[in-house]
Order: C-alpha cells, then sequence, then structure tokens
C-alpha cells in the first residue's frame, strides 16, 4: 500500500453524538498535495542542486553527470512525457528542455547536442534559499512561485524568480512537471 | 477571497536552516477536499434528514417541503447538471433522480410525476449514525462508502450501503455529486 | 512516453491568422479521462466476468480463479490501497471488500476466510449490458451510475444498480477505485 | 445546466454487440480541460492585449483602464484568490502581483502603490504571437509554456517565455490562475 494512505484513528470521536453521526474510523487513501510535501519537494531540490555542485568539486564531472542524472530522474517527470522546462540561462532555439537529455544538458554541460550550455549546476553552489510568493494546490498537482536565491562558494549570489509545477505519482512522491526560472528584469 | 485559502504563518521556520531552505510564508490556495470536510459534510447530511422529519410533524408537509428544497439546493450540486443519485427506495422506470425535482419527490413524496414516492424523509427519523468503511480524497472530489444506519421516533433502525462522492464547489463548499444507497442484500 | 500523451499536428491551423494568434503545435501531456475510456473500462468489465464463467466450465475452479485473479490486477486498483467495493451479494460483516483477497473470493469463492462467498463469477454468466444513468469526469476520476444487466447461459437475466469510479493511472489505464452494486429495490 | 455539460447522442452504438455491451447514451458531467479550450484562452488573452491598446489610443487611459479592468475581471482568477503573477517588467519589491490591483496597475499603470508601472498594455500593441512548445492537462487546470511575440503599431517585435495556469471555473471558463513572463536570456 503506497505512502500517501494512512488509518487515521480515533477521528470518529470528534462526531459521534447522542443525535447521531460519524462513528467510524475508516482507511483514507488521498492523492492530492500537500503544502508540507511541496516545501519538502523545493529543498530537495535545493539541496540536489548544491549536491551536483560538490560532486563536481570532489569527484569531476563524470561524478557530477551521475549525480545530476540521478536526481533529474528522481525529481522530474520526464517518464511521463514532456516537462515543460525553462531554465534560466537558455536561449532560442533551446530555450525549453522538453527531454531529459535537454534537463542533463543544463545542469552540467558536456552534450554536443547542447553548445551552449556550460553547466549550470557546475557553478560552485552552496546554499539555496526559497522565498515562495504564493502556493496553489489543485488535487494532484500545485503550483508554487517566488524568489530563489543561489550562493556561490565565493558567497556571490544570484537571485532568480521560479514557478514550478510537482504533480504527485501513483508511488505518492511530488516530481517536476513544469519549471520556469528567469533572471529578474532590470530597466537598462 | 474564498474559504478554502489559508495564510499559513510560521511554516517556514520548519525548512529554514544554514545550509538553505524554503524562507517565506506564502498565501496557500488549496482547492482539494480534507477528510474533515467530508465527515462534516455526511453528518450534515444526516442531521437534515432528521430536520425534514421533525418540520414534517411540526409544520407539516408544506413546510418540510420547503426544508427539504432548501436542503437539496445546499448539499447537492444539481446547480453543476445531473447528480447520480440511486435512492434506497426506488424502483425502475425511475430508479435514478438526475434532477433536483426527482430527488426532491424521493424524499417528501407529494408529486404526480413520481407516483411511486411517499417521502422518505417523512419517516420519522431522529438519528443518522454513518460508519464509513473507506474514504478516496483525489483532488477537489472524494468518495466513501459505508453503512448508515437511521433510527426512527419509535426506535426502529434501518441500515443502508451507502456510497457518496463530494465535489467542492468555487466557494470551497463540498456537494454530492453521487450517492448511491441500498438495501443490505439478504439471501432468500 | 505513456500512452495518453499525444502530439497534435495541425492543431494551429485553426487559429493562425492575421492578427496573430496560437501558431505552434505542441506536445500535449494529458492525464485527464476520457468518456470513451469509461466506456471501453466497463466493456472490459462485462467481458472479464464472462470469460471467468468461460473459464470455469472448460477449465475449473483452479483456471477461473487463475483468470479472476489476473482480471482484479488488471481492472481494480487494489496495488493503490483499499478499493471501495460492495459487491451485490454481500452480507455484514463481510459487506465490504476493500482488499483484493476479498473481492476474488466474492468473483470465485473458495476461501474460508469468506464463508458466505459461492462465487459470483461462477454462474455460467454470457453477456453483460450496461445502460449508463449517467457519467461523471472530473480530472483523472471518472463516475458512472446504470443498470447492468447480466445473462447466464439459461438465458436468465439478473440486472443490478451499479456505480464505478475509475481512476487512470500513471500508466494512463484505468483501474476500478470504487465499486458499488445493489439488486434493485423490491417493496414486500 | 452549465456550458461544459454535453448529451452524446449514439455513442452507445459503437459498443452494442451480440454479446452485450454499453447499450446507452447517457448524459456527461466533465468537468476537465480541453485542448480547444486552452488554445482558446490563450487567443483571447492576445487579443485583449491589443483591445487596451486600442482602447487606448482611441478612448484614452480611462477607456483603457475600464477594459482593462473587465479584462482581468473575466480572464484571471483573482475572485478565487490570490493570483500568482509574474508580468514580464515588473522588479522588487513588487514583482508579484498576487493582487487584482497589482495586475490591474501592470497594465495600465496610474496608481501610486505601484511607482514603477508605465503601463504593459499601453505601448500599442496590434498582434499577439503565441507559439507553445508544451501543454500539459490535469483534470480541472491546464498548463502551457511557449514563446510569445507581442507587434506594436511600429512593427516592433518583442518575444517573451511565458507559462500559463488556467483553472476551469464551476461555469466551465478558464481563468488565469498562473502566469509567468520573462524577457529571453541574453548573455552580456
Amino acid at each position: 500500500m503506497n505512502t500517501h494512505i494512512a488509518r487515521r484513528l480515533g477521528f470518529a470521536a470528534l462526531f459521534a453524538v447522542a443525535s447521531g453521526g460519524v462513528m467510524a474510523t475508516a482507511p483514507v487513501v488521498n492523492t492530492t498535495v500537500t503544502e508540507a510535501e511541496v516545501i519538502a519537494a523545493q529543498q530537495a531540490w535545493g539541496e540536489a542542486l548544491v549536491r551536483i555542485s560538490q560532486d563536481h568539486e570532489q569527484g569531476g564531472l563524470k561524478k557530477a553527470k551521475a549525480t545530476a542524472a540521478a536526481i533529474i530522474d528522481a525529481a522530474y517527470a520526464y517518464q511521463m512525457g514532456p516537462v515543460l522546462f525553462k531554465p534560466t540561462l537558455t536561449q532560442a532555439p533551446q530555450t525549453f528542455r522538453l527531454t531529459r537529455e535537454g534537463a542533463l544538458a543544463y545542469f552540467v554541460g558536456d552534450d554536443a547536442r547542447f553548445p551552449q550550455d556550460t553547466g549550470f549546476a557546475l557553478k560552485g553552489w552552496r546554499k539555496v534559499d526559497i522565498q515562495n510568493a504564493g502556493i496553489h494546490i489543485h488535487g494532484d498537482v500545485a503550483t508554487t512561485m517566488g524568489k530563489v536565491t543561489l550562493t556561490d562558494r565565493q558567497g556571490q549570489q544570484t537571485t532568480v524568480d521560479k514557478t514550478w509545477q510537482f504533480k504527485k505519482d501513483d508511488a505518492g512522491k511530488l516530481r517536476i512537471v513544469l519549471h520556469h526560472s528567469s533572471l529578474p528584469y532590470a530597466p537598462k
């Protein structure tokens, strides 16, 4: 039985009254997303970015690429089909990375099919802070919008405007189905 | 702003850590159904049935019919379209009551278009006990299945097998979109 | 990429106009249920019931049980958790069959844990006709309510009132998450 | 009965066969989003932007503001709660426009509470072309990501990377619940 199924005990006690009421506790199957799951998935994304940078410094590109591939397979939903991914630093004609290979090339570069990619996750990231402006939860999908600040090992910070959409899969795990990241508008 | 939107304060405190994390509390829009909302909607259905019986005894058929009409408009989703309603005691060719008038006739009778209906809600009900076997929550809809025991003013009890599906509307209120009630199987 | 993902070609042609419009065809990921999928799933349920009866007659209980087990695993959602299943002929205290073994016992009997079960699918069924009163589709779940008429090899017919809820899984397949079946009400 | 409920006729003919099948046509309630509805909502957004510009030129700021207010009320979901809106040209601390007034200020300016806003919709837009990279439909919400090219009356073009999320309301109308627009990344 998968992880998002919980038996709720003692619940009916709130309701069983002399005039009737709901008496039984019952198994509950709930496929909806919770706010806590959304926050945890965002947290995991930040930790994953830092891990790729650290693996790169400690184990080189080969290790970083293996880590990035594993993270993409665990955190994104490419197994469900095209993911709507607009990374921070991509340009036409390769702005959108609907495929797993396009996402991997963005994070670690080293792919001749994506010549503009230098490896966003290889930039020595140490810390990711996420400040949500708002969260929408609609059934098994949730969207967030906010500011994400990345700090590198020199203490340099980069802040981006970021939208994520997560979908809960049959195993109860949130996966990124949409990710739009952009540098803040700066008037000339 | 409607009732199922809540500002969640202090949440980020769980996550803000030196290594980065989610720092902001954010407004949350959540259109999913909760177990507590399902239990409350079931409870309200039972109380409504008792109310119709009491209004009938105290105010006659006219009052009972007015109460039943108000309850159907508040608790069922006929304003969204056909409701999948199979009441306990209906027969072909009027087994299913997809329209508001079909539901009203079932509860209070007195409708020449539904000659078999004698008014299920007029049977002197005093108490409704609901024992859920299980609850499924999928986004803005939830289904329940279980036993419902009705007690009348003589203390006579009737138990039925009941399935309900509730849908949360734009105002955040659960409405019955499906209701299948049946007497338990009794072998000859 | 799973089966419910389709590239839609030539779509934009409908919209591309001199004053602007939507120009691109785009890959579409759609996790919602269609009416055709619901009808096909109902059809498959009826064919499966007939198959169990025929396998029983041709291959005995062992074959019937193997077929029933395979059908339950393919058509129901016990792998997601408890299924809300109220079969036509079950009684308290085993009215609801939330587990796979409870469903299997109902269809083919031969399980000491379910002494009342004689094997509903072993009754020589030849034909299943489904007459929907209505269908509700809400995202990745759909509910149906209607009359189902079963015809056995002697031409005897049994009609039941039936509610099904189907959920589309990650592979794009509909699975039964709720099934309430009951004999029509017959006044004494 | 609202617009997204359709009676489907003749459907069962596909399925009614000698060996049984689904025989009845039935009313269908469907709350899911279709691709055609998404494309039409995008189209309407583009036409609305052009209309505000034209009303500004023909009727001045007062008329433009009235048109923009009407469009926001019809096309966005501020009546449901905070909309996740990151317009193309906004900056901290007013990057995100979760309120109706924040959206109106962005489109037509003239609001002292949003001093950076000059009125994005007042820039003489004549044509909006939308090129979707992909569309995701999950129940009553749909997300799109792609390029949107705006052409002004001098023929000058501006292309942005845009994500929209639409939600179908109880009346069957799509409303924007999330909108993230950003200028393409341009390396220094």
